[in-house]
């Protein structure tokens, strides 16, 4: 089946998981959406994300997707449910295949949880965490300056250092062996929060493990491509040359052509 | 003439210019409405912006306003004249009070202007500065993580002057004598601001000046309120709550109830 897989994010951060899938379906085309005339998500309220990411999905249904993929930890921990409501192609989000890989690499079952104010506050991945792990012990804290920082593209140095220092402080003390990276964004500041922890954390970022789970979907339902369909194709709803020039750190140069949409009109 | 005076920002910051407006025109129904449902503004494109402009107005004009004021630099730069033209109320924005106070304050003319990536972007400041003043010498910066900061409430301690010092470092070696603080978030981090350039520079923000602007022109106009018409009105598009924590650190405590409002639909 040679229909495309949608892919939404409210900006750029999404885009760690679109490469992680590209990565292990090659033949699929992938269509992004990315929502930066109304980014971040994570201090917005449940209402207002859930209207967004409903608006995201219809606008990428035009192009007869078989699957969408939330890249998006706050859109997931508020939308997912309503959405697998509306729609009746299989949707995937971020925050399953972190928690669960959270689980498996954990040796003290200490898990740190971290993301937007949104994901954190909707409890998504402690309860995810709990249900796999009973005993698991978990720290979670919303850290909402990440995203800004890696939207200004500022993910090392000593401004970076201070406000990781900030937030991260706390997990040091509390013996956590691994951190899990709520946010599709915070990827971008993986080396710099690796340096805070001296390397003596585990660090999951849900990009790869998405991207698993999306190729056992499609094999499960039989709607994998079996040749290469068409170019992937990359929609944003502002400020497209910005995108172009953050997302091409994520996608090494590879993203050439960014349109500019309006979606929930 | 007792109908209210409309006041519209992204955000919180828009609360510095209603306060200065309160205290000249204590008479007056001020009606304020904050887009946190698309905050920042400062990083979107022209396109993006007018069009939150225009929303915002005309949620304001259903209120029979009959003056607004853009409490938003990034707003005003990029939407005064096609708000102008569009509607006949008088409307004031906050970018001219700016430049012509930081014109008459510079002893050496030698100005500094801080804002959004919009504003700075826009040229309005350096073009307003050089109109009052021909042999001005104007540094101008976008400083794109003071909003968020400000919005986190982070505007004092180790973050915020590492934020500083590496947004206005430059303007120390500049001789600058002035700063103007371009964006109506920027006055909650005064005092961070003043400690680092250890009170050798004059800050300018437009809040004062936007006010007298207003008292200025009411009476012009001969629409200026005889009698108390009625209680302030404040409107958000998104998350209440946390526009009431914030607000009530510009506001004193004095921001009681907020409702919740669409625009634009």
């Amino acid at each position: 089946m040679e229909n495309p897989i949608g892919i939404f994010d409210s900006g750029v951060g999404g885009l760690t998981v679109l490469k992680a899938i590209k990565r292990v379906l090659p033949l699929e085309q992938l269509i992004y959406l990315g929502d930066t005339a109304r980014v971040p998500y994570g201090n917005k309220s449940k209402d207002t994300i859930v209207r967004y990411s409903i608006e995201n999905t219809k606008f990428l249904m035009q192009f007869n997707i078989k699957m969408l993929v939330i890249a998006c930890n706050t859109s997931t921990a508020m939308s997912l449910e309503v959405l697998r409501q509306m729609f009746t192609i299989p949707i995937v989000g971020v925050i399953e295949p972190g928690a669960k890989r959270a689980v498996e690499v954990s040796k003290n079952k200490r898990i740190g949880v971290i993301g937007t104010v949104a994901t954190i506050k909707s409890k998504a991945y402690q309860n995810l965490i709990k249900s796999y792990e009973k005993g698991a012990v978990i720290f979670a804290k919303p850290c909402p300056l990440f995203v800004p920082l890696v939207e200004e593209g500022l993910t090392k140095g000593r401004v970076a250092d201070s406000v990781v220092e900030m937030y991260l402080q706390d997990f040091k003390t509390k013996s956590v062996d691994t951190l899990v990276l709520g946010c599709t964004h915070y990827p971008l500041l993986k080396q710099t929060i690796k340096k805070f922890f001296e390397g003596k954390i585990q660090i999951v970022d849900s990009a790869e493990e998405t991207a698993k789970i999306v190729r056992k979907i499609l094999e499960e339902n039989k709607i994998q491509s079996s040749i290469r369909a068409g170019e992937d194709m990359f929609f944003v709803t502002d400020a497209a040359e910005r995108f172009l020039k953050v997302g091409n750190e994520i996608m090494r140069g590879a993203l050439k052509e960014v349109k500019t949409v309006q979606v929930g009109r």
